[in-house]
């Protein structure tokens, strides 16, 4: 019923119980952040390191916000600054960091399976905040979060996942996580941005914008990632993307009732989603961002916990 | 008599009450920075994020210290990791981070009125920390609070501002507030560094600077700033600006009895300030840092009252 | 038999009585560092400003991390982001942060002599983290507290330093405390990295890697540190190195029983040490991390308590 490991690496071996825990605990941090004093001492004591081989302003300043709001002693690592350009292995810099009495790393890496090959060599917990293609489990968490808030429950519901699929870890960890949950997982995206085997994610896959928001309770639209694609990939441009892959609001329309929109951000307006979207009542999109504030702060101290 | 507003974004707009609303509160402050333990929960659960789009070491870290002198959780965005670069607009950039629930951003940024901007957009508390060339209300606190702790009150005193008004953010916000209190402004500065339309200031314009300084009880020297001058603007060597435009122990005779001296920092030795006059018991430059910290912490622990 | 001093600038100048009282007041913050709740108040309401003209994750997450848990206000400054750029001298620079009243000031710099001439201008505590070739006496410490943890004591113990002593300001910082302390120092490393004044130090010089271990208790391997030479400089490949300079099991086995290998990290694994001794159970790398936090806990309370 609880959540046992000291990691969090991704989405796709937790169980329905382990993703439901995670959910339900995020609600109490989400009531404390709408306090006047935003403050628990469930970290109190801990050292935190955000490690971050990536650029990332929104999801280190999330889980910076979400570490100090339990009272930690949050530290910032980034690459730029780091030993590695002095030739330290990875395992090294993070053996180094634990030594410190670190209790918690958020590593951010380009490299897929980087993060799970930390935690696999580190005593301390650690959280995938994003590894290359593969994961990014609190954007799941935070997503699922968001829909049961609006919708009740998961049992049934379609999603449409939409845009970048092969690039894009954020609709991995969607994928793993709502397959569990018994969502129905639509995909769709440009032909160069689709995974070659795509089948191998168990979902239904449409031909075009309006077969993909038919019928759809929630649309998760990806960001055209270009900073992910090598140059050689041929590339719709942002118009031709817009006209072909992008979220209107007459395309909305074909969607079921009261449809929920997403996206992870930052959002390219007028490429993936037109502002009367984003700007409408459906758009989820801040939505998510206050949630991920929460489902962070209920990660973090349950890994903690679970290191006693 | 108090300052009812949740945003602090220049001093044009501010009453006469409001400014000394602020003066008075931040002595208290400036008592605390004189204890042993400085530290109070004015912003104990507040989450305060520094939104710098221009680098600056002193004002980000003088509003880092107040800010965690008041107990806040204090996190620093800057636009060189940021979403920016991946195309988000600024006003995107600032809901997200308004949904995780932050109470105060301090903002600097290299657009004349995009603090505004952001307030308006905002329902956070915004404190303009220097926006293009428009304002940067908390120097001219700190300016005043220095004033008035060493002339006792404004009414008649005798300022001159001197050197790049054009491009000073600085000089405008004291210009506004000083003009508010009954200061007498004089400006001076190369014809280049002279706005077009001096006049509007209402101020009082010297020509040499010999005028500029002769009768006045305080003299602030503005930094010459190189970086925000299009490169074809003609411009006067660095020994050329010394001799027309410098101060020296020789001008500062030329002014009141015990005369102050103000440079907002970092201070061009030998250019705009000579170490003489830099270093002589005239100078208020570092009075200056100390009180802009105790200004600050007042500053922030106003907005956050009116918030609620 | 305490430490008097505002500043902690080298070992040089340390007496015997000195070292020995932070490495017997460190054991206490290595305590703390082992229970669940790392916290302490020691620098409650004190401000701790992080001022690194030189790139350092280690030193600077570790200080951090040492501040952080001693309750201090602890803020990051660094010389990219900095007034430096825009002509300030490094005093104006110091006077203004310390105008805000900070507490203490962690200074690294690629000047040798700088951080005394900032520790003479200042009123604030200093501690030197690293100053050009000159020293680095936190790690001497560290270096300093973890043999006497494995070993028990010093005097008459035998100290081999190999590499590129020259340009190392650990191997001076280690030198100065060690000779204080009774302990035979043994030098060696490729004939371009010795100094020329090698004799001035007063330890004894090997010939070759046989003779710099053989009998040694502790063996202190440096990082090759291209980063610190001038690009003339003629320079061994790192084949080279690896072969007679590196420290491999073989040679090991040439020094006495249990021998300790220390090494400042980051580790240039293959080139200065082998994997077979880094991994190995004499590899004491990462106690001189986890002992490093300790010791900078030390230092900083004892610099704030002699401040009063």
């Amino acid at each position: 019923m609880s959540y046992k490991r000291k990691d969090l690496l991704g989405t796709r071996d937790l169980s329905s119980d382990e993703l439901m825990f995670f959910l339900d605990y995020a609600k109490e941090f989400k009531n404390l952040n709408n306090q006047s004093i935003k403050k628990a001492d469930n970290l109190r004591g801990k050292t935190v390191i955000n490690v971050f081989y990536e650029n990332s302003t929104r999801t280190r300043t999330s889980f910076e916000t979400a570490a100090k709001r339990l009272g930690a002693d949050a530290i910032n690592f980034t690459a730029s600054q780091s030993s590695t350009k002095k030739g330290e292995t990875l395992i090294d810099t993070i053996h180094n960091m634990e030594a410190m009495k670190t209790d918690i790393f958020v590593v951010r890496h380009n490299c897929s399976g980087s993060v799970r090959f930390i935690a696999q060599n580190s005593n301390a917990c650690v959280v995938n905040a994003g590894d290359g293609l593969n994961e990014h489990p609190t954007q799941a968490l935070l997503d699922l979060f968001t829909i049961r808030e609006h919708k009740g429950s998961f049992k049934g519901l379609n999603v449409s996942i939409i845009g970048d699929i092969e690039h894009s870890r954020v609709a991995r960890s969607d994928i793993w996580a709502m397959k569990t949950l018994g969502i129905n997982v639509t995909l769709f995206g440009p032909p160069m941005m689709m995974p070659n085997r795509v089948d191998a994610f168990g979902c239904r896959v449409a031909k075009n914008m309006e077969e993909a928001v038919e019928g759809a309770d929630v649309i998760i639209m990806l960001r055209v990632q270009l900073e992910r694609q090598g140059s050689s990939t041929p590339f719709p441009s942002t118009r031709e993307y817009s006209k072909f892959f992008g979220l209107t609001k007459e395309r909305v329309k074909l969607a079921n009732k009261n449809p929920l929109v997403f996206h992870p951000g930052p959002i390219n307006r007028g490429v993936e989603l037109n502002s009367d979207v984003a700007d409408s009542e459906c758009s989820m999109v801040l939505n998510q961002v206050e949630n991920g504030v929460a489902v962070r702060m209920a990660v973090l101290s349950t890994l903690i916990k679970n290191r006693g």
